[in-house]
């Protein structure tokens, strides 16, 4: 059930930390070096000179190539060895091996499937990037489970009333249904609206919300690893229109893109888009750490999971109605698995 | 050799430390919540909700019902689903896994095989629990060793002499051999006397023994789990009536369970019973001290056994005449073995 | 590749170490203990009791023998039961595995293979031990990674003028390439003389070196784990007879015997012979700080490809003409671990 699919993007580092340095990053349990070159253009290596195994980001940069610590063979970034020292002819076979690169989001995507089917189109487009009106913060983690458990977590509404009584849920939504759909371009989808209810702990704290509102979490994912939250509150009773979401007291929409560093552990680069104190730095702030509070609550139950999963392997599960994302999420994943064989 | 026995009683958590909030313990390779309801029953489920697996410990006690932290789901004692939240039918399959309970000495036994079998008359009768006259103190340890290990030393007076020198052996017994016998029951027992001989350091130090002694170890050990070691001394020459050893300057009955967490690391629940300067508090913890000594004695010899063992599993033995316990003991486990299968 | 080859003299600790306690070494997977009699003589047992397995590096020393911890069985320096406590008559079976050994070089040797092949003669004769006009310094340490890959590194004069470029090693050796021949007596060496260059920092620290030398760096390897590297200068030029060599104002023979601890870890037990300040301890201090610093800079990088190796054991190599030493041991390791077999 967690075997990658390798034919796709993944997000391997923050754009703004790819400078002229070497920058190891494992992602599907393998690892890569990365660096920028001085025309800008990211670069994406297996970390292992094809000579004798040392890793290239122990090395240097120079000249927009990667020299090995070993023995001073330099890289370009198409793998290509463009200087052997004291070797007058360079083997073809000394070649490191190379993978398409894209950014986008402020992040570096790397193909880390067949390069040949590497396909910029393939990148997921997140609603609202770039519009107006929103202000972004960042973050970045590690999970020690696999990327399944955090697929999982991340097209599942339900859990937030349980998992996030502090951060972003509280019990009015704890018998609040689910619905999920699979969308024409096989995203799929799972939300709720929960109404009525008191606002939910972040609500309270960021936007100063107190009376009664009307609550959504739309849950989106794309296979295999982008999500996409959009969570916010109106007035009690309030008309739904775009217009009224667009303006509501407290709307974030939260987007997190999943990559495998191996069977067990997970990165997970986070974004959150808000449409309230726009440019204010201490309510960034206060939202990192809202965040981040709530990615240590996935992480300690995922966590938990996880070893479990280890300890036994064929543990069954005995799926519910607040599964609905889940299940529908599972199908597909399970398809993208097969195709990607 | 040291595959587990399921179908036996073994301690997982003292009496005094289970109370209202949940309590997770692994036997035998499986986690357990363990909690007590209301009316002061214990309750032992597998520590992974039926749904989506997580663990219950992370969740808390409602209404005598563990609640799983991840969805609310909340099960009785009997691992009966009684709540499943925005869910109008609970399916059936969403069962947790019950474990029989009882709790003796102090301590809470979870039966851990087939629970149609779990009697509460294969629980050990430890001669002179409850009886005038003693004073009980308890200790609780880990080791990083298969229980087995454990068990060869718990029925092996021998090995005092050497391993024990600082704390209940001496040079005295050295050669003293051991007899050992199975009894009706199918208890083995292995003991010895050392007589004439200077007092072992423990008996200096907590009871101020000083002449010449008559001192005996008799061990027991009941398959898989309970160890039972009388240990006294009388001085030299004296008559070995019932009176004379009851009324011994010297006389402590250190009894221990063994539970498994998994197949390198045992549980160990230990407590003695004591014939002199009862309610004495500051004997109590010089005896505490004293035996805590012992065990980690105990603890660098066997642990770097295990070590051995892990490194060559197949490491051949040569048994000598002190081992008639070990032996004896060795053959009952692996028919109990044959018999759990 | 990195197999065992047991036959063969192992060091396993410095003679100066070794006194009347145990020592414990692994050698080749195998817990060894190590003692030295009254008389002088080193012994070597496996560290493991035949009678139930206790590690007998944790006992004593008593009468040449090393006692049990467990049950003080005693064992003379053959391995022989010499006492078994309260045993009237020792079964032959409870023996202890004895290996040979020998000294020399101020190292304690073990052979780990079949003692009745263990053969004095197959000790390597390191040139130049034992003449007058050197000066010695010891080291010791241990490397993450495998003894081939250790191996390897030592016959590899190319990769000083990368890895080392703080120490032994400067930009003038960056292409100038290697000779290998594989000597009558079977041993592997690799050299090459760096002409007209300004001395390595070694060089200038130690022996103030400053103007443009010519430099030969001298590799030879003995299989399985004796290596020998002759690294000096003299000034550019001058004519290169074995007196202007003797009398060089910088000149180290640097010798390294490795033992695998196991598949994945080496002793490296080293010792220097240098020409210059004899005598002068602070310089055999700055000598030895900065042997530790070369130690450092290969570890980084052997224990990186060590890593990397686990992770994919079938990963592929592209040798280069600069491996022509390494590719000639290789081809004698594994004719050597043929045989071995």
């Amino acid at each position: 059930m967690n075997a990658f699919i390798t034919n796709a993007w993944y997000a391997a580092a923050e754009s703004a930390a790819l400078a002229s340095q070497p920058l190891r990053c494992t992602l599907l349990a393998q690892p890569l070096v990365l660096w920028r070159t001085a025309a800008g253009q990211a670069a994406a290596l297996l970390d292992r000179c094809p000579h004798r195994l040392a890793p290239l980001s122990m090395g240097e940069i120079c000249d927009d190539a990667i020299a090995c610590p070993y023995h001073g063979l330099r890289f370009d970034a198409t793998g290509r060895c463009v200087l052997a020292p004291g070797q007058p002819l360079v083997p073809e076979r000394a070649r490191a091996q190379a993978f398409p690169v894209i950014e986008r989001y402020g992040l570096v995507f790397v193909w880390m499937g067949d390069a040949s089917l590497a396909d910029p189109g393939a990148m997921v487009d997140l609603p609202a990037w770039g519009e107006p009106g929103w202000q972004l913060t960042r973050g970045r983690t590690l999970f020690r489970a696999a990327w399944t458990l955090i697929a999982d977590n991340l097209i599942d509404p339900f859990h937030t009333s349980f998992v996030h009584r502090r951060t972003l849920g509280n019990a009015s939504g704890e018998t609040v249904p689910v619905q999920a759909r699979e969308l024409p371009d096989g995203t799929i989808e799972c939300g709720r609206w929960v109404e009525n209810a008191p606002p939910v702990p972040i609500m309270q704290r960021l936007a100063g919300l107190r009376g009664a509102v009307d609550r959504w979490q739309i849950y989106r994912f794309w296979p295999p690893g982008a999500s996409w939250v959009d969570f916010g509150a109106i007035p009690a009773g309030s008309a739904r229109t775009p217009e009224a979401l667009a303006g509501a007291p407290y709307r974030v929409v939260s987007c997190a893109f999943l990559s495998p560093q191996d069977a067990t552990s997970t990165h997970y680069f986070a974004l959150q888009m808000r449409n309230f104190a726009l440019g204010d730095a201490a309510v960034s702030a206060e939202l990192d750490a809202q965040y981040e509070a709530t990615f240590e609550e996935d992480r300690l139950l995922l966590e938990a999971i996880e070893r479990e999963l280890e300890r036994d392997p064929h543990a069954a599960e005995a799926l519910l109605a607040s599964d609905a994302g889940v299940a529908r999420l599972r199908r597909r994943l399970s398809a993208a698995q097969t195709a990607d064989d």
